[in-house]
This record gives C-alpha cells, structure tokens and sequence, in this order.
C-alpha cells in the first residue's frame, strides 16, 4: 500500500483522476491478458511527457518501483506487477495526444497511449494503415516497447522497421526526456539509441511519443487455403510463392490440424472449409495490392488460382490441394485458432522464432518428444512460417500438475533454444513470463553487455525494477 | 612508424603477408574514395574472427590505435587514418570466409570482408540477390558498419533491415567476440544490441561476419523520365506513385537540371534524352516485379504508361511530361551524375536527410541563400526522393579558399538542421569528415549517451581510437 505522502505526492502531478489506488478500480491493471495477475501498490496515470517526467523522477527518488503499461494487452506478463504489492503501475492510457497524421509524409506521431485501432479510424480516409496485424488492439507506446510483429510480417516487418522517432523518459531522478529522431527515414549521424527502446520492453525508459511510418492499404486482396503434400513440403510452397507473387505475398499462415479442428469446434460461427475433412496441415495465403483492377489486368484472385494450378501440375508438388473463396471467412479460421484453443483447455502457448529451414525439423523432434513425455498435451501449433514464427501451443488434456508444467516448459524450450538456437520470445517481447528463460537461455555475454548498457540510462539502480528481464 | 616489436608480434598472429608497412604498398589503404588521405603506422590484415580479435586485444593491451577498414569506398572519411602516422589500418579485405548461402531460409551469412558484388553473383543463380543498390562495390562489414541505403531504399530500406546476425570483436583487452543473433528474423529475447553496430562505423566494435536476408530478383522492370510541373509538385507525383504502384515501385530518384546537364555534358557515353532540352528537374520513376508477365497480364511497361497517362490528363497535374524507354539508359543517366559534377568541377558533397514534406521548402530556402551569399557554387543536387535523402551536392565555380568552403558547409548544414532537423548523414555514415557536424549538431544529451553506451563496450579508453565520431 502506498503511503499517503507518496500518494498526495504523485496526485499533485497527475490529479487526482490519475491515481488509482482502490483495489476494485486497480483490477484492470492488475491482470494480463496471459498469466498470472499481480497486485499494484497504486496505478499512476499521467496525461502529458512532463507528467511522466515527473512522476519517473519522483519514484526514482523515493525508490518507488514501476511497471510501464500500454493497453495491457501483452501475452508476456511484461506490464503488471508481480504479487508484492509494492509496485506501481505507470499506466499510458491517459497519453493519447498527439494524434498527427502527416499525408505526404506518410508518418504519424502519436502519443503513446494511443491506440492502434485509434491510429488506424484516423489513417483510413487517407487510405493509409501501419500494417501490424495482430489479435489484439495495443497502445503505440507497447508496440514499440515489445516491437510487435504480427501475421503480415513477411512483407511489411515488425514495429522496429516503422519507428521513425520515439520520444522516452528515462528513469532516473530527473526524469530525462530524449528526442531519438524526429521522423527521418535515414539518420545514420549517431549510433541507434532509437533501437534499444525498440523491443526494450520498458527495460530502458518509457516510450512516451512514437512517429511511424504507414502505408497505403491494399485495395485488391485474394487469399487461398492451401495443403501441402507433408510438414517438409511447406518451406518449398513458401519459396515458389515468394518467387511467383513477389511483393504481393502478404500473409502465409500455417495451421496444424489440431489447431483448426478446435477453431472449428469451439468458435460457432467458423464452419469446416475442406470438404474432405480438416488435413493434417493448412496455409493460408494472402496475396495483395495497393491499386484497383486496371482494364486487361488479371484479377489477384486469377493471379492466386494460377499460381496454385501451375503448382498443382507439376511433378512432386509441395501442394495436394487449394481452395479459394472470401479472404474474411479464411482470415476468421485464423483468427478463431486461439479462441478454440482456449475454449478446448487450458494453454500452454510458446512464442518460438527459427530460421525458416528448422522448422519443420524442430515441429518434427518437437513431436517426437512430446508424444513420449508428455502425451497429457495435445500439440496445436501455428504460426507465421515466412518469417519463422511459431505459436507453439499445446493444450493441456490431463489433470494440472505445475511440476509437470514446468518440465513441459523447460523441455520445448531447451529443445527449440539449445536445439536450433530458436528465440524464445519471438514477438511477444520479455516478460516476467520470460524471466527463467532469460536467465536461462540468453548468453551471458549478452546479458553482462544488456544490464551495463541499461545502467548507462539509469535503469541500474538495484531500487527501481523497471521492466523485467534485465537485471542480472 | 610502428616499432620493431610490434610489427614482430603483429606479423606472428596475421603471418607477413597480413602486415603492410611499405609506404608504397600502404597507399590504396591510406586515400579514401572522398575527402583528404591520412598516414597508417602499417596495414593489418587479419584472416579471421580468431585473427581480429588477437591483433584487437594486442592494439588495446598496447595502447595502439586503430581504424578498421572494409573496401575503403566510404564517403565519410571513416575508414582512413588521420595524417598523424600513428593509427594502423585494420583492414577486413581477407575476411572472405564463410560466403554461405541459404536458399530456402532466404539468407547469406559473410565474412566482413566478401563484397557486395561477389555476395550477389554467388546469389545469381538462385535468383536471389541482396537489394541494396549503389554505386561503389563495398564489403558486407563496411555496409553493416555504415548502414548504407541506395537507390532501391524505397522498397527494400536500408542494411539495418537486412541484417539478421552479427558476429563483433570488441575493443578490449581480450578481443571478446560477441555473437548477436543467429539469423533470426524475429527475435526480442534480449535488447537489441546488434542494431546499435548497424551504423555504428566501427565505433564500438569491428563486425567480422554478417547474416543478411536476401530478395528475389526482379524479373520485369519498367523505367520513365518523369518531368514534374515544379518542384512543389514532386511528392505530389511520389504519393500518386505510391497509391498506384504499390510495392512495384522500386525507385523514384530526383534529378536537378544542374546535375544531368553536367552528367550529358561530361559523360561521353551519355546523350540528352529530352526533346525539348533538359527540365529544371526530372524524377526517374522504376516499377519491378520478381515474376515473368503472365497470360492476358499487362507488362510493366504499360502499368507505367497507363499511370502517367491517367496522371497527365488530370487537371492541375502534378506531371508535365513523361519520356519511356530503356531502364538501363536512364539508370545511365541517374548513375553518371556523380562522374559528371566530378568532371565539372571540384565537388562539395551533402549526404542530408529530411522528412519528405520539407525537401522542396528547404530547396527553395537553400537556394535563395546559396544565390545570395554563395553565387561561387553550382547546385547541382540529386537524391532519393522517396526516403528524404538529397545528395545537396555543388560545384565550386571559383578559386579554392578553404574559408569559404567552410563557411558554405556551415551555412547549408546549419539551413539543413537546425531549420529542418535533417540529418547531416542520411546514408553515408560517421566518419571523421563529420565529426565537426557530430560535435556541434548532434544533441548533447544523444553525444553524452552515446559516448557512455560506447565505454560499455570497452571503447572508453582515450588511448584507443576507434572509429571516428564517439568520442565527446
């Protein structure tokens, strides 16, 4: 609980709305949308960077620990606090101006507290979007602190490769505010401090403004379904679909069978798409463009059909099948994959990273291993294969047993990271969740080197525990 | 001159052939592609990873500077030693191993030392290439280093986008290797260290191997000299481009009158392809796409013409003429500026980057001012539109006088940043020619984090000079 000095303190910064201290209104904070809650000593909500600023300075002073929170929407249990009750929440939500969008520029720069779908309702009658596409609906600030990727990563990247410019308040007694770019798409006259933000997960300072680079939106889009011949023909069905769609390729999902069939099951308004049942393996497809039909071009769904019968007829084909039709209802069998899962028992859901040639090596042992320790876990993985992402989900179908939990976890992870040096945390960012795993997996080199370089911005005072993961 | 001791234990870890200290043999490392040569104590030439980090941990254990170097074909003065003799070259040009590439996982994993040109012919025959266009043929470690962008920026960005893994040796009494990632396309397990070496140049470590993804090779192209109806009206033609072209658009390169007459005029293999004379500027406009056209598809060249067609009949068009034809006579064109400012007259060289919605104000001011105060010096200015970057180059029309030239690149970088906040580097990196630019431009608290985050590395040292601009 904190006390009522501290408390009279942080509400002359922020008002008195901006302090959060009973236990009913504090919930929402408290509880991430994947693991476990925490208990906060208070919420504090600034409106402005100097309220952040000042609200930084004082804990830092009074060695009030924080945990920086966008929209709370993160699957690593990186902005709530853990069961001590001696941490803050310093919630963004309240930083949501500027909202400027800037046409020409094809930049916007927003405060952090703004969120994607907020960004995205002002974007649309520009015919312009940032092309994060992800389940849930994040501040700015929290996609550029976790550096989110999402299901169209293959052709427009992460959160990194669209933040032109972040503004951070740094935690030390003064609050320090830094101006890292002002929206230049090059900026080679300083080493990228910009960067370390960039995924830094709140490690480093709060992100309080963030300038991104959008895009125009597609104004043709085709999606298929397509089944590989098995797991090792995916890779090459990628390839010859990098190589015939080129720039148009957006999106190529993979979904297990196990995955699928609890979509299919638990979300009621998904229906079986394959008429032969539900394969064993399944990609969704998306192909795109920024223009309308010109007069004589072939449509983006003739372009998909046509690349899919040429693959069709050749000798040795990567594809068995393909079927065609609305991309929303392909999209909705996506989307509905971890709500079936959910619905089906309770997760136990990895955020894996390979390079793209392990993957269905890894998929492969991976298998193996669980089919002979752990047959209590039902294997639904999907995930992004262009890019070598892996939600790497299982669902429990046995009684809870944490120990048993906790070697499940340890093995895939072992496994995926000693195995096939696979991140452990591919987008989802570092978490609490992560913390074992850090300690565990990350080089020490790499963690000696981290740690210094976040005492550099202040974050190495033993008092102040901002972010989780890197304080060795 | 090195003494006898350190040339001895220098040429026991490199063998005799990678140690250089005939002055005659020292030339090509010692005299950078622009600006003034300096004078190296002797050129070591390490063979691999072990070798660097020996002859590192030997300079810094013995107080040697030193200035490592790739193919020596920077605009930035970063990879020559300075005129005192006491700084070796630690030149990277045996690093040449591994060239290692990966079709299926789309990569390449290099030694620092392999060039850009040899990279893409072993990618050939795979149709793969690395996208990072430019005229100079530099090593994989050099464009890392320096995060070289190009001509191609708009489509495919920049080096940062492309490398997925680094292996660094540090500046310290060891020589420690560092391994930052292992060609992950996402990964955000840990900070991301590895971005602040991209464009680092060398300041806090030497990057001996690169892990790069690579691109399909375009398979159509289509080019035209566009003629804008005035300078304001340029990103008017770069967003209808945008909005109509989509990911096809691959390069949209500006072109000041000043500039292609010099090139025509000075370029034996060049002739004037417009008309009507040359225009006050042109933009070459580029679409590509990495597949053959299909049936009933319209081939690029008639995407191009049906874009600016539909553009010249609106009224208040931003587009007064378009001019179709070969892609490679008018790359030619867009290639041989360079050669022909140089044939011209002695060249004053701006690699500036702005936000895209400033390029025309800023012309319009620089050039008042240039008219007012500097009618000695011919613009003659080119860029990448698209990204914000302006080669603001001029000729000097007049006699040499060091003051002048001075006094003219304060008044254009001071016009540039302080009036735009534009960047004094948008692509060519840190080099000792920026350094006056580093030390009065570059934010005071960005220089005083960026010196502390460099100690960490072990490059605090005064005794150890490495790379060009860190040090405050």
């Amino acid at each position: 609980m904190l006390s009522q000095d501290h408390q009279d303190a942080l509400a002359a910064i922020v008002g008195p709305a901006g302090l959060i201290v009973d236990a009913a209104d504090r919930a929402a904070y408290e509880t991430p949308a994947r693991y476990a809650g925490g208990v906060a000593a208070a919420v504090v909500r600034p409106r402005t960077t100097a309220e952040v600023s000042a609200v930084v300075g004082y804990c830092v002073r009074h060695g009030l620990a924080f945990t920086p929170q966008g929209a709370n929407t993160g699957l690593a249990e990186g902005s709530t606090p853990d069961g001590s009750g001696t941490h803050l929440v310093l919630s963004l939500d309240r930083l949501t101006a500027p909202l400027e969008i800037d046409v020409a520029d094809r930049t916007a720069t927003v405060g952090a507290g703004v969120r994607l779908s907020t960004l995205n309702a002002a974007l649309e009658p520009h015919g312009l979007f940032l092309p994060i596409d992800l389940g849930a609906d994040p501040t700015l600030g929290g996609m550029a602190a976790t550096n989110t990727g999402g299901a169209r990563f293959l052709r427009y990247g992460d959160m990194r490769r669209h933040v032109l410019g972040l503004e951070v308040v740094l935690a030390d007694a003064a609050g320090t505010v830094l101006q890292l770019s002002h929206g230049l798409r090059k900026d080679n006259a300083a080493l990228a401090l910009r960067q370390l933000f960039v995924g830094g997960c709140g490690s480093l300072g709060i992100i309080t403004a963030v300038t991104v680079e959008v895009h125009h939106r597609p104004r043709q889009s085709a999606a298929a379904l397509l089944v590989p011949r098995d797991a090792e023909a995916v890779l090459a069905l990628l390839q010859a679909f990098e190589a015939e769609a080129g720039a148009s390729l957006t999106a190529f999902e993979g979904m297990s069978r196990a995955a699928m069939e609890r979509a299919i099951a638990h979300v009621p308004s998904l229906s079986n798409p394959f008429a032969g049942g539900v394969p064993d393996y399944a990609v969704l497809v998306e192909l795109t463009r920024s223009w309308t039909p010109r007069e004589g071009e072939a449509s983006l769904d003739e372009v998909l059909q046509q690349i899919a019968g040429d693959l069709l007829e050749r000798d040795d084909s990567p594809l068995v099948d393909a079927l065609f039709g609305p991309a929303e209802k392909m999209w909705a069998l996506r989307h509905g994959l971890s709500e079936g899962l959910r619905a089906s028992g309770p997760v136990v859901g990895f955020d894996l990273s390979f390079r793209r040639r392990d993957l269905a090596r890894f998929r492969r042992d991976a298998t193996l291993m669980l089919e002979a320790d752990f047959p209590d876990f039902a294997l639904c993985d999907f995930g992004h294969v262009a890019d070598g992402g892996v939600h790497f989900n299982l669902v429990r179908t046995g009684p809870a047993d944490p120990a048993r939990y906790h070697a499940l976890r340890e093995a895939v992870l072992t496994l995926a990271v000693d195995g096939f040096s696979a991140s452990f945390s591919g987008e989802h960012g570092l978490g609490r969740a992560f913390q074992d795993a850090y300690d565990r997996f990350t080089p020490r080199l790499v963690q000696d080197y981290s740690a210094a370089v976040a005492a550099v911005f202040g974050t190495g005072s033993a008092s102040v525990r901002l972010g989780p993961a890197l304080k060795s």
